[in-house]
């Protein structure tokens, strides 16, 4: 029952949705925008788009679903301009990596009669570098998609059916769905995305004042270090807004990890080390 | 020119050291011994021993190579009977993790006229599961194998021919060697080695307390989660050693995360986040 997809942000997450939706089977229109007019050819020419939107406001418009594919803040500011110019035909969904914020301002602009349709969601999945380029039509296999949707949310029957297709077509690209409240949400991630990210990003950058000038003395590391730094090539562009609009539970995560660290320093020697890595043992066994 | 190896310890890197230098064809013998009979077995019947040795010693006399593959203590133990035993006509080299004990034990037992040599080594290749079940031929293609030989160490021209001849076989099984000061080697893998596993164990004893309950979730995390505890199923036995032997530069690499995880935290809203995240880009880039 979808006819028409509107992407508006064609980087990574946003083309390889293009992708991994053709890649299931899906054979309604696909527009995309993106701000860098570059990202939106690369996204097109790799086949994610069969057309590029000049006004994205009016590809929004003669989309049945609209897919956020931005980082959060431009999520924000697209959920306000769309807010004014769809309406209960439409649903918008979105795949930023925090949902408090998103949930807030869905259930004060969208979910109302007469108004369009939000579902908030978050694709656990992605690479350390951005770009369509970087567009992949199996990124989503095997990953979860999270929803923080307001069961209470006011739908027409029509948007329900939207909302009903829309979460089909994210189980076709080979997702896992959870629904999650959106501050539990933001809580969780904290813990299993966001601190991992935090963590290789300073060591990656401890790293480079350390042994930054000697780049043979990087390969002595070997795949260990490799992976652990892995993280540390993300964009800070992407990260900037999930530092801003999930601060809190961030700084409990990243708090906790430094005073288990020192916990770890104090017993180097001491028989508290063996259970600190048969903890870690038991994490990686369940 | 070297006719028999004996491999003490025949674990994960004691038996992928046999099985690599099978697959880099060396046709002398290979004895191995192992405090549990069951993997030196297991290491046997992978084709990376032609022998299980009964009596170490006696071994290690019948061969011009001793290669110790346990953990450091073990070696330091192995280094004090071995003195005895052997004479100019053996070379002893180690794959230890730590090297400063290691080298000074050896300039005590070993390199001096009518005493055996001791080659100092370490490959930078392992997994994060122990046993020689989990031994692989490929083990150290690629890999860095550090030496701490002392460049002073005096030793009959036999001895440094079988030191040669040594170098040329962990060359062949497909590894790039340095030459490194014991104290800055172990400094050095305090930073590349030991803080990116320790690391892994806090975050991973840390997120087992979080959503160990809920094995589900860690799901959510997807790639960079796993790879950012991968580490974390690490065997204590092993680290124990290396915490142990290593204490002061370990301790001095975690602080100085500890300090970089708190810049972090409370500089979440602010410009210097862009800073940490360009930094750690740059040690990636390079």
């Amino acid at each position: 029952m979808i006819e028409r997809i509107a992407i508006l942000g064609t980087g990574l997450l946003g083309a390889s949705a293009g992708l991994a939706l053709r890649a299931a089977g899906y054979r309604g229109g696909i527009s995309g925008w993106n701000r860098s007019p570059e990202q939106a050819q690369i996204a097109l020419a790799a086949g994610a788009l069969d057309s590029i939107a000049t006004d994205p406001l009016a590809a929004a418009r003669e989309a049945q679903v609209v897919l956020l594919g931005t980082p959060v803040f431009a999520i924000l500011d697209w959920m306000e301009q769309l807010s004014g110019v769809l309406g209960c035909d439409h649903l918008i969904t979105d795949m930023g990596s925090t949902k408090a914020q998103i949930a807030a301002a869905a259930a004060r602009l969208y979910n109302q009669s007469n108004r369009a349709a939000f579902l908030p969601g978050h694709p656990m999945a992605g690479k350390e570098v951005s770009g369509a380029a970087n567009a992949d039509s199996t990124l989503f296999q095997g990953a979860v998609w999270l929803f923080t949707d307001d069961p209470d949310a006011q739908r027409s029957p029509h948007s329900a059916s939207l909302v009903q297709s829309w979460r089909e077509w994210v189980t076709a690209v080979g997702c896992r769905t959870i629904d999650l409240d959106p501050e539990r949400h933001d809580e969780l991630v904290a813990w299993v995305s966001h601190l991992p990210q935090f963590v290789s990003t300073a060591l990656s950058a401890l790293l480079e004042g350390e042994v930054g000038d000697a780049p043979e003395l990087k390969d002595i590391g070997g795949r260990g270090l490799r992976e652990m730094t892995r993280l540390g090539s993300s964009p800070f562009s992407m990260w900037r807004d999930i530092a801003h609009t999930n601060t809190e539970p961030i700084q409990a995560a990243l708090h906790a990890l430094e005073q288990r660290l020192a916990h770890l320093r104090e017993n180097l020697r001491t028989p508290e080390l063996r259970e600190e890595f048969e903890q870690a043992n038991r994490f990686r066994r369940a």
